[in-house]
C-alpha cells in the first residue's frame, strides 16, 4: 500500500523534474522518467553535461514548481492527435508508434509542461514537499549501447522529510562503507589503467583475508569429504564444443587464436565443470566410488565489456570455491542437502547469512533454444530441487528462465550496501551433461549408468566475498580475518627493543599477524592511525608495562582494556580466533 | 681421457650401425651420427620405419659387422672426388658443399662402408663389443621441422659388458621412476587430448601435495618477512609495451584479441613483475619502507608448440612462488644472500640440494638487441652479482647470453631422472624495470631514487618441483607430503567399526590423511596394493588389536614394526611430519 503511494510521488517528482529542465534548458528532449525502487530518475537528451551545480539549480525550480502547486491532470488522445501534440519529442513518438494498435494513449499535464504517461500521479505538485537530486550519469536510448547515450539524472522523494532524512543518511552511510572505496583506502586492493578494468590487484592485506579465507574453504571442505582438484585455466575449443559452451556461451569467453588460422584455439575457461570431470573419468567408475565429492580453488575468466566493471563485484577474472559432485540418483537429495548446510555454515560463520535470500532458477520452457535436454529431463530435475527445498523449508522465490543452460539452480541472493542484489552462491542440478562427457559408473546391477552432477559453491567467488565484508564490517573485519590483528605502539623509543621482544612472543607459531608503528610520534597520532587502519587491537608499551611485564590494551570495539600479562593476552586472543568470533 | 675414449667408441658404433642399415636396407639414404652424452644416434632417410623387432636384426648385424673384424680406415680426398663419391648420398652432398674453400675432407672406410666423416675411430670394429641400440623416433634433417622428417636410432655403448649393464639397469630405473609415467600411474596428474597438450590436470592426490607444498611455501616466506599479494593473470598490451614484453618477448605469449580490430587488447602474463610493482607504486614511499619483499603464488603461461610439451616439466601454465625484493643499493648484497637462504632451506628441506648446480647467467655484449639497459648498467650489476657469487664461495659455471632482459641471473640448476637439465629457481637482479614503471623511493637524503629490484623464486614452479620429487622418491613422498599418509587394513568384515573409529582419531585437528581398504579382499592383496600406491604407513586391524586396542603397524620403508597403542603411532608419525623427515 504505502510502497504504491511511495511510488506515485516519486513518479510525480521525476515529471517535476522534467518540468523544471524543460524551464532550464528548453531544447531538451525527453526521454522516459520512472519511479525505481529507490527513487526515480529521468534520461534526456541535451547537449548539455548536468554539474552537481545543475542539480541544484533543478532542484530550486522544483521547488518553485511545487510552490505553483499546479494541478495534475490525465487527459487520452487518439494516435494521431497524440502524436501530433508529440512531434517536438523524437522519443515520444517512438514510445507511441511502439504502442498496440488498440492501446489507450493517456497524457499527464502541469502548467504548460505534458508528458505521455500512462500514471497514476499525485493531484497537486505541492504534494512533492520531500525529494532531493542525488546524481547524472550517461545513459543510452533504452539500455542499447548501440543507440545514442543520454544524461540521466537520479534522484529520490519520500511521504515526509524525516524518512528523506533517514534515506539520505543510510545513502552516506552506505557510501563510507562501498567496498569499492573502503578496499582501496584500507589497502586491500586496487585497480590500475594500463592493466585493465575488471582485473583488480589484491594488495597484501587484501591477499592475506583471501589466503585465510581460501585454507579455511579449503580444510573445511576436506573434513566433508570433499576431495581436492587443480585443473588448467584454458583449453582447446574442442572442449568447450563438447560442452556446449561454444554454442551457448562464447560471446562470454577469452578465445586465444582464430579458427579459420590457427591449428589450435584455445579459450580461458568460464567454468570448471569438465576440467573437474576428468577425476572421475580418470578410470573405471562403480556405485562404490559415489557420491564423488570434487572441489577446487578455482580461477575463471568472463569476458565482458570495460563499462560493466565495478570493483570487486563486476570483474573479468575471479577466483571461486567450485565443486561438483557426482552420486546416484538415490544420493542426490541427501548430497543437495550436504551441500547446502555446507555453505549455510560458511555464510552463517561470516555473519552473512542474515542477509541472504533464496531464488530457484528454472528454465523457461518457451525459449527452448537456450537449453539442452528434453522437457522431461528438466521436469525431473526442477521438481526433485523443488521437492529439496520444500522439505528444507525454504522460503524461494521462483525466476523462470534463469536455470543454467544444462540444469535448474538454487541461487543464494545478497544485497550489497547499496541494496543491488548479486548471487553469491549457487548449488544446481544437472543430469544432462555426464552423458555428453562420457561419464558413467557401474551400479551394483551391473549396468553402465549417468551419475546425476550437482553443481555447486560453498563460498562463492572470494572477490565478492571480500567486497561483502568490507561493507558488512565497514573495514573492520572479525579478529580472525584481521589482515593486521595486532599493532604495537611504544611511548617513546625507549620501549623499542621490549616492543619487538613481544611481537617475536605474539608471531611465534605463526598465530598471530603484527605490525609495530615505530614511528616518532605521539602516541594520540599513532592510536588515531590505527584506529583507522581498523586494527582489532592496539598494544601500549611504556615504562610501567615494561617494569610488570604487561601491555595496556585497547580494543578497537571496546577500548582501553587496561594492562593485561602479555601471556593472558595472547590466550583471549587465540579464543578468539579459533571460535571465530565476529 | 675416458671420456675420449668412449666417445670414440660410441662414434664407431654409430657407423656400424649405419653399415648395419646399408646391409639391411639398401635403398636408405644416410644423414649424420654422431657420439652424445650417454651413447650416439644415427639419421637415416628410409621409407622404412624402424621397429623394435629391427633394432634387434640391426644389432645382429652390428654383431656380425664386429666379428668381421674390419679395419677402420681414414682417407682424405679434394672437394671433387669427395662429391663423386658421394653422389648417391645427398645429405653427405650437402655437408660438403657447406663445408668452407680450405677444410680438409676426410672420410672413414671398414669394408664396403664409407662414411664422411671427422673422427677419430678405433682402428678395427671387433673393438666394438658392449652397445646396445635403444629406440627409434623421427628427427628433422638439420633439426629444422621445414626440411624432411628422417628417422634416427638412438644407441649406446661402453668399453665393458660390466658397464653397459649398469647403465641399462640405471635406464630402467630412470624409465620407472619418469614423472610422466609414474605420476600418471600413482593418479597424481593426468593430461587429457580434448583439454591440450602441455595443460595437465592435477587429480585429488596430486593436487594435495602441490596445496601441502604451496602453504609451507606461503608460510615459511611470510616467516622472513615476505608480503603476499595476489595480482590479476592478464592485463591490457598497455602493460607489456612499458615492459618491454611486447618488443621482446611477444612470441612467447598468449594474446586475446587482435590490435587492429579490437578496442583493448590483453595478454596472459608470462610473468608477475609489474603486476606485482604495483603494490609498492600505491603509494608514495621513502627508504623506511626498503627492503619491501613482496611474494605471490601466481601462475604464468607461456605459449609454446605442442610438440614441444612434456608432462610436467614443459607446460603451458605454471604456477610458481614468484617475489619481487626492492630495496637500496646497500641492501642488495644482504637481500640476496636472504632469497638464496630461503632456497637453499627450502631445496633442502625437499631432499633436492645435493642435485643441484649454479650457472650465472649474464649478458651477451655482442648481441645488443636482446636486452635494455647501458654497457654500464650491465656490468655493475654482473659485478655485484659476481661480488655476492665468490662472497658465498658458489661454484657456478657462466652462461653467455643467458640473462633475462633485464638482468643478470643466478640459475639454479637441476638435472631430472634421463639427466636433462632445467632450471628449477632463479634469482635476478634488476636495476632497469624500476625506472620503466616510475618505482622511486625517498631516500635519507630527501632525494628520489630507483630501487634495486631482485625477481627471485624460492622453490621454482610446483608442477616442476612435483616432477622432481616423484623422480626423487620414486612416487614414495616424505610423509609430510604423501597424498595418503596412512591406510587401514581390516583384516575382516567384522573388524570395520573399530577401523573408522581409528580412522576418526588420526584425522582429529585435521593431522592426518587417511583412507580405509573395506573392501572383502585378502589382506596380503591389500598390502601389496597399498605398498604399489607409495602409501607410507599400512595399518593392520584384527582381532589381537580390538582387544589390546592397538594397531598392527606396517612401515613402507621399514617394513613390518608390530603393534603399537594408537596415541603412540600417532606421536611418532607427528613427529615426523612436524620436523618435515626426508
Amino acid at each position: 500500500m504505502e510502497m504504491n503511494e511511495l511510488q506515485t510521488l516519486r513518479h510525480s517528482a521525476s515529471h517535476m523534474l522534467a518540468q523544471a529542465v524543460k524551464r532550464l534548458y528548453p531544447d531538451t528532449k525527453l526521454a522516459i522518467g520512472p519511479a525505481i525502487d529507490d527513487g526515480f530518475y529521468y534520461d534526456f537528451d541535451t547537449e548539455h553535461t548536468f554539474t552537481p551545480e545543475d542539480l541544484e539549480a533543478l532542484e530550486k525550480e522544483m521547488k518553485k514548481i511545487a510552490k505553483e502547486n499546479l494541478k495534475i491532470e490525465r487527459f487520452e488522445l487518439p494516435r494521431a492527435e497524440a502524436l501530433e501534440l508529440m512531434k517536438d519529442e523524437p522519443y515520444k513518438v517512438e514510445l507511441i508508434n511502439d504502442l498496440p494498435e488498440d492501446a489507450t494513449i493517456s497524457f499527464y499535464k502541469q502548467g504548460d509542461f505534458v508528458d505521455l504517461c500512462a500514471g497514476p500521479h499525485v493531484n497537486y505538485t505541492s504534494k512533492v514537499k520531500a525529494y532531493k537530486l542525488l546524481s547524472a550519469t550517461g545513459a543510452y536510448w533504452r539500455g542499447n549501447e548501440k543507440n545514442k547515450m543520454l544524461q540521466r539524472i537520479y534522484g529520490t522523494a519520500f511521504l515526509n522529510k524525516a524518512d528523506l532524512e533517514a534515506h539520505l543518511e543510510q545513502l552516506e552511510e552506505a557510501k563510507k562503507r562501498d567496498h569499492n572505496k573502503l578496499g582501496r583506502e584500507l589497502e586491500l586492493f586496487t585497480t590500475v589503467d594500463y592493466i585493465g578494468q575488471g582485473l583488480p590487484i589484491m594488495l597484501p592485506k587484501g591477499a592475506r583475508v583471501i589466503q585465510l579465507l581460501q585454507r579455511w574453504v579449503e580444510d573445511e571442505e576436506q573434513k566433508r569429504g570433499w576431495q581436492l582438484t587443480k585443473t588448467p585455466l584454458m583449453a582447446k575449443s574442442d572442449l568447450y564444443k563438447i560442452s556446449g559452451h561454444w554454442d551457448h556461451y562464447k560471446e562470454g569467453m577469452f578465445v586465444l587464436g582464430d579458427e579459420e588460422k590457427d591449428k589450435e584455439v584455445f579459450a580461458l575457461r568460464p567454468m570448471t565443470c569438465p576440467f573437474q570431470y576428468q577425476a572421475f573419468l580418470n578410470r573405471g567408475r562403480s556405485y562404490r566410488d559415489l557420491p564423488m565429492r570434487l572441489n577446487e580453488t578455482s580461477t575463471l575468466f568472463r569476458n565482458e565489456a570495460s563499462g560493466e566493471m565495478h570493483g570487486l563485484i563486476r570483474v573479468r577474472q575471479f577466483t571461486i570455491s567450485e565443486g561438483h559432485l557426482m552420486c546416484t540418483p538415490e544420493q542426490l537429495e541427501e548430497e543437495f542437502k550436504g551441500c547446502l548446510e555446507l555453505t549455510n555454515y560458511m555464510l552463517t560463520t561470516l555473519g552473512l547469512i542474515e542477509d541472504v535470500s533464496y531464488r530457484f532458477s528454472q528454465w523457461d520452457p518457451d525459449d527452448r533454444e537456450k537449453y539442452i535436454g528434453t522437457e522431461e529431463q528438466w521436469n525431473e530435475a526442477q521438481d526433485t530441487m523443488e521437492k529439496i527445498l520444500k522439505d528444507l523449508n525454504i522460503d524461494y522465490k521462483v525466476g523462470v528462465g534463469e536455470a543454467a543452460f544444462y540444469g535448474p539452480k538454487l541461487d543464494i541472493q545478497i544485497k550489497n550496501v547499496h541494496g543491488k542484489e548479486d548471487t553469491l552462491v549457487t548449488i544446481q542440478i544437472d543430469q544432462m551433461l555426464a552423458e555428453k562427457f562420457g561419464m558413467e559408473y557401474v551400479d551394483k546391477d551391473g549396468t553402465k549408468k549417468n551419475p546425476y552432477i550437482i553443481h555447486r559453491t560453498s563460498i562463492g567467488c572470494y572477490e565478492r566475498t571480500l567486497a561483502l565484508l568490507i561493507e558488512k564490517y565497514a573495514g573492520a573485519f572479525p579478529v580472525w580475518l584481521a589482515p593486521v590483528q595486532i599493532k604495537l605502539l611504544p611511548i617513546a623509543d625507549r620501549h623499542l627493543d621490549y616492543v619487538y621482544e613481544i611481537k617475536k612472543q605474539l608471531e611465534a607459531n605463526g598465530i598471530l599477524r603484527v605490525e609495530v608503528d615505530d614511528r616518532s610520534e605521539k602516541l594520540g597520532y599513532k592510536l588515531r592511525e590505527a584506529q583507522l587502519e581498523k586494527v582489532p587491537y592496539m598494544l601500549v608499551v611504556g615504562d610501567k608495562d615494561i617494569e610488570n611485564n604487561t601491555v595496556s590494551v585497547r580494543s578497537r570495539k571496546e577500548g582501553d582494556k587496561g594492562a593485561m600479562a602479555i601471556d593472558e593476552f595472547i590466550k583471549a586472543v587465540k579464543e578468539e580466533i579459533d571460535t571465530k568470533r565476529i
